[in-house]
Order: C-alpha cells, then structure tokens, then sequence
C-alpha cells in the first residue's frame, strides 16, 4: 500500500481556525494566559468528504480520522467503521466519510494504493455548495494528524554560563522560541528573558516557570537569557529545544557595508523567528495574529522565503467564516488592511485558484464595509468597532481621512481580483470614494490631507498622506507636493511607531527619496545592533540609553525584542535598492534596477516565484542571473 | 466562604450548543458512530465576564476555569492567574474574568463570600453587546465543571437470566440508557436489544460492545435485554447504570379504565426516558434533537413535568448562534415549529425575560424565511433545504400548502411575542398569508386545501387541512366542514407516522371527535400494550404481529421501542379528557372541563405552573383543588 501522495484532509479553512486559536490563546504574561481580545472564529465541527471513483480492478483502503473524533465511512450503501480495511469491487463507487469533531477540527486520513486522499475529495458541511478538500503538505502521515502542529526542534547549548546576583545565568547566541530543558537535583524556577536585564529581573520578568517533574522541560517559550536564583553554576545544565517551522530563506545580502549586511541578516532572523504556523507579530508577546502586522509580513515574506503557504494560513487564519459580522481583530482598518493582503499575496505567486476561493470572503468583508457607510459615503466604526490606523494624535471628530484611503485602495483592489461580472461595481465604488476624499479631504491651502472634515479643524497628520501615496490616491504631482508639504515638515509629529514608519519609507521609497531611507535604516535599524540587538524590536528610541529600551505599555518588559514588523528592511533593501520587482502577478516577469549610487559591491540572491535571481555587482558592472529553484 | 449561591457561569447558549454537540454525536449504529447530518453549531471560544461591586468591607475570591480553558482575572487594573485566592479592598471595584477554551463551553465558576458567580454577571463576545451571563442549577458544584453533564444513577438487577441460544440472555424489567457492568473471567463481547429478538440477533442488532476492560463497563446506550453468547448462565453477573436526568414528574393519571391508566404511565415513563439534558427523539436511535419531535415533547412536558429548564436547554440548542444560514436540523417546517415552539413554551410558563432574549433569533429565523418567498409571497425551500412535513405522498409542484400554513401561524406568533414596535409588522404578514393562504390552496369544489396550485392537479392531503385546524386558519365553520370532507374521508390517504398523527388527533379533539380519538388511543397505544410493550415505539402497525413489528428504514431493528412522540396521550388526556388548561401565560388562571361521559372515577394531578391540580371524579362529583408545587 502506497501512502507517498494521502494528506489528512480538512474543510478549507478550519485548520487556520483551528490553530489560530491555539495561536491565539498561548499568550502567557507573569503567569496569566492571556488569550487575545477579539471574537473568536471556531471550526465546524461536522462535516462530510465524498468522491466518486470508477475502479478497473479491486482494491483496499482505510480511513483515519482525527484524535477524538466520531463517525463511519459510506461506501454505496455500505457503512463501515474507521480504522477497518473497506473492500471495493471494481467499478463504479460512491464514497462518503462522515465525521464529527468537538475538540479539534474534523480531519481524516485515507490510505490506499488507488482510493487515497490526495487531491479531489470534495467537502461538504451542510451550509455553503460542496468545496474542494484541503490539506497541507506538513501533514501527509496517518499517525501524525493534525491537531498538533509539526514544528521543526535544533538544540541549542548556551554561550555562556555565568554565577550572578547569587544564581546562574545561562546566555544563548540568539533568541529562540524554546523548551527549555533543566536538568538537575530538583525542578527549579527560571526566569526567562529576551535581555539579560528581564531575565536578572526575578521580579518583573515576563514570563518564569519550573520544568515539569517528568520530561525537565518548560513550555514552549520565547527565550535568550535564562535565570536560576539561588544556585551554583554546576548544579543545573540548561540547554533549548528550539521549536520552529522550517519554512527556507532563498534570499542573501551582501554589499561593501557590513552594517547594511548584518542589519539584512539580523531582520532577516527576526522575521524567521515570528514566521510559525502564522505570521505573528513577535514571539515573547503578543504571539498572536494581527492583520495590520501580517499585511507588512507579506512584503518581507515575497523576498525571504516566497513560501505561500504560511501566506495562506495566515490569510484564512485572520478572515474567519462566513457571515462575517466582526473585523479582523476587531479593527475596522485591519480588515481592510487584509483585503489588500490578498492583492499583496497574488502579486507574490499569481496563485488564481486560491484567490477564487478566497474571493468570496473579501466580497462579505467588503459588504460589511459597505454597510457602514456614513450619508457621505464615507466608512465609519461602529461601537464594537476599533478604528485604529495608528497610535497617533488624529482628529477622531467623523469619518477618518486615512480609513478612507485604505477603503478607496481595497475597492480598487476587488475591481482587480472579482469575476467580470462584478468588475464594474466595484470599479465605480473607487471612482466615487476617490473623488469624494480629494473633495472632502483635501485641503487647499494646507496643501495636505486633513484627518476630518467635520470638526473644522482642518488637522493634517502624516498618515493619510502617506497612504495618498503608497496607495496611488493622488497625482504625481500632488504625491510630490506631500513630502514637502509633509513628510520633510517637522511642524507636523513624527511617525512614532515602526507599523507606521513602514508606510513611511515605503512613501520615501516611491516618491525617490532613497538616500534618505538608507539612511534612516542606518541610523534606526544600525542603533539597535549597535545596542547589541541580536533581533529587531517592536520600538527603539535613539534617544534613550539600552538601560530604558526594555519598557513599553507601561511594562518594565513589555516591549517586544523580536517582532515581525521591524524586519522590513529585508522589503525595504530588496524592492528599492537592489531593486527588484515582478511585473506580472507570480514574477514570471521582472524587472531589477540596482540602486548602483549606494554600492560598491552588492552580491544578492532573491526568489522570484519559481526562480532564483541572483543580482551583482562588481567593478561597475551588473549582473542578474536566473535559476530554477529547488527544495 | 459560602458557595451555596455560586453557579458556573457561561454565555448565553453556548452550554446547550456544546452539549448539544455531544449529544448529537453520540449516535452509534452497529459500531460506525453516526454524527446527526445538520450544520453543528459551534459555541464561542472567548468571552468575558464582568461586573462591578461596591465593597462594605474588604473581601476575597477565587476563580475558577472549566477544564483546558485559559485565562486570568482583572481586578481593576491588577491581573491575577485563575486558581489563586484575590483579595480586594473596601470600595468600588471592576472585575472582568477572560477566558478562552477550544475543546469546550468556556466557562467559570466564581468562589468567595460577596464576590461569587451568581446573578449580575454580563458576558462579551467581542461581536455582541453584552448580555447577562446565563447558568443552570445542575452546575453549582467548583469541583465539577459544564464539561461533563451530571447525570443521576440508579442500578438495575436483570428480572430473569436464561440459557438460550447457547449463551445467556439478562432481562431488564423495562428500557433503560445504561452503562452496563459485566463482572466475570474476561470482557465478553455482549449484544443489546431493546427487544428480546434484537438482542439475540448477534448479526442484526443495533449494537454490540465489549465491556472495559478495567471498569467492567460498556459505554452508555438503551438497552432493555442484553446477550452473551457462548457461556453458560453463572458465568457472568451483569447490572445496568441507569444514567438518567432526574426531572420529577408531577403528574398522575387515574380512572377507572385500566388499560388507559397503563397507557397514560407507560406513555409518562417513555417520555421521561427521552428527557436527558435534552428532549430527545429516542434513546437508542436517533439520540438527536429534531426541532419536529421537540414541538412535540413541549405540549407533553407541559402536562407531565412542568420543567422549564429542558424546553430553554432545547431550544437554545436547535437554533445555534446568528447570523442563522441553515434550518433547524437543515428542515424548514422545522424552523417554523420552533417558532411555534416558543408560544407553547410562553404558555407553559409565561417566563418573559427568557422570551425576550431569546426573540432576536427568532427575527432572524423568521427573516430567513422571509428572504426564501416566491413570486406570490409563499416560502419555498433552497436547495441545501429540507421541505419535509411528513413522510407523506404530497404534490410538490411549487409552494406546499402545510409549509404555508405554518409559516402564517408563525406570523402570528411573532406579532404576539415582538416588541411592541415590531408587532403591526408580524401581524400584517399574518394577514397578508391567510388571506393568500385561502385564496391560492382552497378548493370550493373538494371543499379542502390543496397541496399544490402550480401543478393543477388539485392534489388533496390531509396535513394542510389538520394544520388548518390545529393553527386556527380558518373558520369555524369550515373547520368542521374539514372533518367530513377530509377527516372522515377515506379516499384521503391515511396519516401513517405517529408524527403526524399527533396534529391529526389534535385536530379531532379540537373539533370534538374526543370518542373517536379515545378510541384511537385505546386501540393503539393500547395495541402496543397487548404485543407487551413496556416504553411506546416509534411506529406500530396493527396488522402486524409482534415479529414484525421491529424493522424501520429497511433494518431490521432500525424501529425506536422507545420514542418521545409515542408520548402524546399524556398531552391528550391531560388537556382534553380531564380538560385541564391555563387561561393565562404560565397558568396563574387556568379551567378544568373533564369529560366525565367517558369516566366513572378519576384521580388525576397535573402540574399548573408553579402550582398542583388535584383532579377527582367520585360519584359523578367533581372535585377540584390545587397546592403549592414543593421541590
């Protein structure tokens, strides 16, 4: 019996809904749980997979379901148990496995030289037409189903070992989403910490335990420095289970600046860390999955590791099901921040089949926008509604200028993605939102966007100037105006959070201003490894001593030292310096234009869809080349 | 500390939907369990409590999680893990508990002299505004969680061990859903029958197992008479676990006629059977909640039980959350008798705030049906729709009349249950439908309603017409003419499921053919009586013997010996024998009118609310009094 192409089959979507909330609820700060605060989507918990197979010769198979679940397999009229060996005659057959699961999402396995589950079992759950089954490819053996998700372990030894404040500390190279594992007399409390300060910090540390009595291992955790009071250094040994998805960089970095070079390579491990199941935003806190946070992964991601499954998982982990009555993570932006996700996605791979799937749920999304619709036309939170954009200063006063950019920007995104027939709806939404945000929004002698309209106020923030320009809502030459106008003036506050700086030099990036941005990652991403950062953080003030980087929300550690969103320079490096970029959707066609005035020397790897291009430069002369790329 | 007030704490809905999972799962048919084919209605995954309290004095409390939940508790602007005493300080303080759970109702259970889990809690679900938390009086133990539901025990001894068939045969001396304990050498494979035949039958019966092998224990199942084969009679003892929900009876029926005396407790201990968490169809097959058998189980509970809290458990569980997409149990008249339904339950207890938090899902059921109107403003089912109304030979062309017919008199119900605002809306429909009712589907020629007007055949049956009768859509006048021109008419295809029949004797009584439905149950249930039966089955066809008598659905034990709607004599001599009926929502006013020409002595009590009415006959006096009901 061949087993080499069965997956365990699910309902599409049900296992990100699955390990989302998994994801979602494994959060723990100073010894609460702290599952996330938005709605959270289930799986169905029954549903029916059917095919048809017409059988030249007899044959077996044998159907799995998943840990704790219920139900019998059909075949014609025959009703048969799991884990029996069916007989099929030849010929025509029906088959239909029934399965029912509370705990965890309803999946099976079917083993069999020709009745198999690979691909073209059809699922149904009672609701919605039949849809074509889903599986992925981490699950393709029968004992190992899919409640668990495989990750990938290395162990790592500590770098040092150190007696301090009368107790050990164990330091590794890098940070690590970890077990723990402490052997020794007794089952001690550690204190763990992503710096060594959290970790001596025995009091205000995020997150300690004691190793389970059996296996000498903590929980999973995100971990560098560990810390045991009260002990000698030869009393405990303590090594890592780094516990992580194997998901492979293709990209590599290499210029004449060896701060540009360690700056790639640090966001670059950053950004591998927060790469799981999902795209999280870090890996100590929040370990959930924002839509604002993945929106930027999925730049990062294209030019890392090209790989569209976790893009996927994370797409259908944060939209939920059908009829969508909550935004994504509760925010109203972050919802429409996952529309233009899909438009990002199918840039990255050209991948029809998926974004037809997928469809669907973006036209419901965008319905629910539609529905909150002031007399203007304008989108507006409701009261169970978080309009976020940024932590920022804004005149909340009506409609926010910057949420409706992102509105104009998803309608022009659903005119490209939606069938023939819905085109034109959504083509006429953009044209109308367009022209109504330059005439409510746009302020002539301010020569800016301003946040509302409705207060009188006329106050102009950067964000929805920056989205006028990454999203192509206003002229060129109006773009250009803006960074005079705002994103050079120093009247108006300063980007302060990374998110939004994001947005920033992506608008920099656009409109030319590259010695500007080269500088900025320099000076930003450049201070934080001169501060020994092994991982970029969530936030870093220049300003400040190391001694004071650690704090934020009010948290002695709160602040994230390896978050996702910080990795954008990987995008940054790639898209505008290197300079390489698909012209059609998957890159089957490309385009590189090296930013040549800033290197000496540049030697680079990048995937491109399939491809591999590798880009130099040396002595003045350029060279791309292409090759296949293999797994 | 004082628990004695304390509840397990959940939100509203979501222990009857998790329960109703388990329950609709637990099906098992010759070792292939068998999932009830409808959409499973999910419950949430992550709430959160929240209440303030004004302190006299300083206090503490305590939280805890259902089992494999996550969480902590903010006190103010403290968090604090779940399982850790709290303590709070004199004044004004705000308490949320957050909780998220994936294998189970997220629930909490709060412990503590002032602050505990008892009435005042709200609860979020990050989508709806808040509503009170909600509880039920079996869960009030911290020890034992709403993961489990808590049935009774009582252990029965078989009446008779015989050697038969070169094994042993162990008979109970009525049905029960037992776990059944085999003590002997080994765990011999056993079969078990609700009839002596099915239990013999080692090939056909419904459900073979071997008992565990260290508790000695076969998993929970009816079972009436129990096989072993191929040992001798000392060999094994077996007991069976009654496991049952203990809901007492408050009613007695008594009368000078024997065998209605027997029919009235056989009927009264079949339906208590059938009453676990939920009003369940059978207890050997289907073990599902059907919204048709429950509309059924309300009018019988009424009269038998009086207990409120399992018609509010089933209801909750056969509607699932909003937005709604499917049916109750994917059938549309199903839909529409569970809004009956809910005016069977207000008449039955008059409870008010559980009608007006449970109205919003009866709106939107109801705008479902209203988005499923054809041209003439009839429903009609969609395609993933299940239009049932009986097993029954209709004319199906176009809109069916019966579905019609419920689907007015459920207008009518919405105008009688709506916010005063919504009533003129529900009340317009209602006559909008009877009049298009009358117009379309009356024919003045057969003098009856006619399944379908599309087809032309002016097909007759008799549901829409008894619908007419039991629903009150037309006149008096014509509803008597009904009696002759369909009723009594025998070229009219007779009712053949004891389903239906229940709205055929209902129609009898309400036109008052009482001899004619006495007699009915006299040969009948009586009938099931003579061939021994000890619990009313699903079906029983009077010309033929008792071999016959177990085949259903082409099985040959596929019949319920069991099954809630077998029931109904109760409801009919209840409320149309001995006459007993309330004037008012709950029964604060009610009127007894006995029949006292089909009875020499009667000594009757029934439940009336919160109230017992002593009924008795003596010498052609009546007696009526009533007493406190006390638990």
């Amino acid at each position: 019996m061949s087993e080499n192409t069965s997956y365990w089959l699910w309902y599409p979507g049900d296992f990100e809904l699955y390990h989302a909330l998994k994801q979602n609820f494994s959060r723990v700060e100073r010894g609460c749980p702290w599952p996330a605060f938005w709605k959270s989507e289930g799986f169905r918990n029954r549903v029916v997979f059917r095919r048809c197979y017409d059988l030249p010769e007899e044959t077996t198979f044998f159907v799995t379901g998943v840990a704790g679940s219920v139900g019998y397999v059909q075949l014609d009229e025959e009703k048969h148990p799991f884990d029996t060996l069916i007989f099929c005659t030849p010929g025509k057959h029906r088959i239909s496995i029934h399965i029912g699961c509370i705990g965890c999402v309803p999946s099976v396995f079917v083993s069999g030289d020709v009745i198999c589950s690979d691909e073209g079992w059809m699922v149904e759950d009672y609701s919605q037409p039949p849809v074509p089954s889903a599986y992925n490819r981490y699950f393709t053996d029968p004992s190992r189903d899919p409640s668990e998700w495989p990750y990938s372990e290395k162990v790592y030894e500590p770098v040092s070992v150190e007696e301090v404040n009368q107790g050990v500390l164990y330091t590794f190279e890098t940070e690590l989403t970890a077990a723990l594992e402490v052997t020794g007399p007794e089952s001690p409390l550690v204190f763990l910490g992503e710096s060594r300060a959290e970790a001596l910090d025995t009091k205000n540390c995020y997150y300690s335990c004691r190793p389970d009595e059996n296996t000498r291992r903590c929980p999973r955790q995100a971990v560098r420095y560990v810390f045991i009071p009260d002990v000698q250094a030869g009393d405990y040994s303590v090594r890592a289970i780094h516990q992580f998805t194997d998901i492979p960089q293709r990209a590599s970095f290499t210029c004449d600046d060896d701060e540009l070079n360690q700056i790639f390579q640090v966001a670059a491990h950053t950004f591998s860390l927060c790469s799981g199941c999902f795209f999280l935003d870090g890996i100590k806190r929040d370990k959930w999955i924002w839509g604002g946070d993945a929106y930027q992964s999925f730049y990062v991601n294209r030019y890392l590791t090209a790989d569209a499954e976790i893009e996927k998982r994370t797409l259908l982990a944060l939209r939920g099901n059908d009829p969508v009555t909550t935004h994504v993570n509760t925010i109203l932006d972050y919802s429409l921040l996952w529309i233009l996700s899909l438009s990002v996605f199918y840039e990255s791979y050209g991948d029809d089949t998926f974004l037809s799937g997928i469809y669907p749920k973006a036209r419901s999304l965008m319905e629910l926008c539609l529905s909150q619709r002031e007399e203007n036309g304008f989108i507006i939170g409701r009261k169970q509604d978080w309009v976020f954009i940024d932590w920022a200063d804004f005149d909340r006063d009506g409609p926010l200028c910057a949420e409706q950019m992102l509105f104009a920007a998803c309608s022009r995104v659903m005119a490209s993605i939606a069938p023939e027939s819905e085109k034109q709806t959504w083509a006429a939404l953009y044209a109308e939102l367009t022209e109504k945000i330059n005439r409510f929004f746009w302020d002539e002698e301010k020569h800016a966007y301003i946040d509302s309209f409705r207060s009188g106020k006329r106050h102009v923030t950067r964000h929805a100037n920056i989205f006028a320009i990454v999203f192509d809502l206003a002229e060129e030459s109006r773009k250009q105006l803006l960074a005079k106008t705002v994103l050079f003036n120093e009247t108006i506050p300063a980007i302060n959070t990374p998110y939004f700086r994001f947005f920033e030099l992506e608008a920099l990036c656009r409109l030319g201003y590259l010695k500007e941005v080269l500088q900025e990652i320099k000076s930003y991403w450049g201070g934080m490894l001169r501060l020994g950062a092994v991982t970029f953080w969530e936030e870093y003030d220049p300003s400040k001593p190391l001694e004071q980087q650690y704090e934020m929300y009010s948290d002695p550690f709160g602040k994230s030292l390896c978050h996702a969103w910080a990795a954008s320079p990987v995008y940054l490096l790639a898209r505008y310096f290197v300079g390489l970029h698909a012209l059609t959707p998957g890159g089957t066609e490309f385009e590189v234009e090296p930013q040549i005035q800033f290197f000496r020397e540049l030697d680079c790897t990048f995937p491109m869809g399939q491809k591999q291009v590798h880009i130099t430069l040396y002595n003045g002369q350029v060279s791309v080349e292409t090759s296949p790329y293999i797994i």
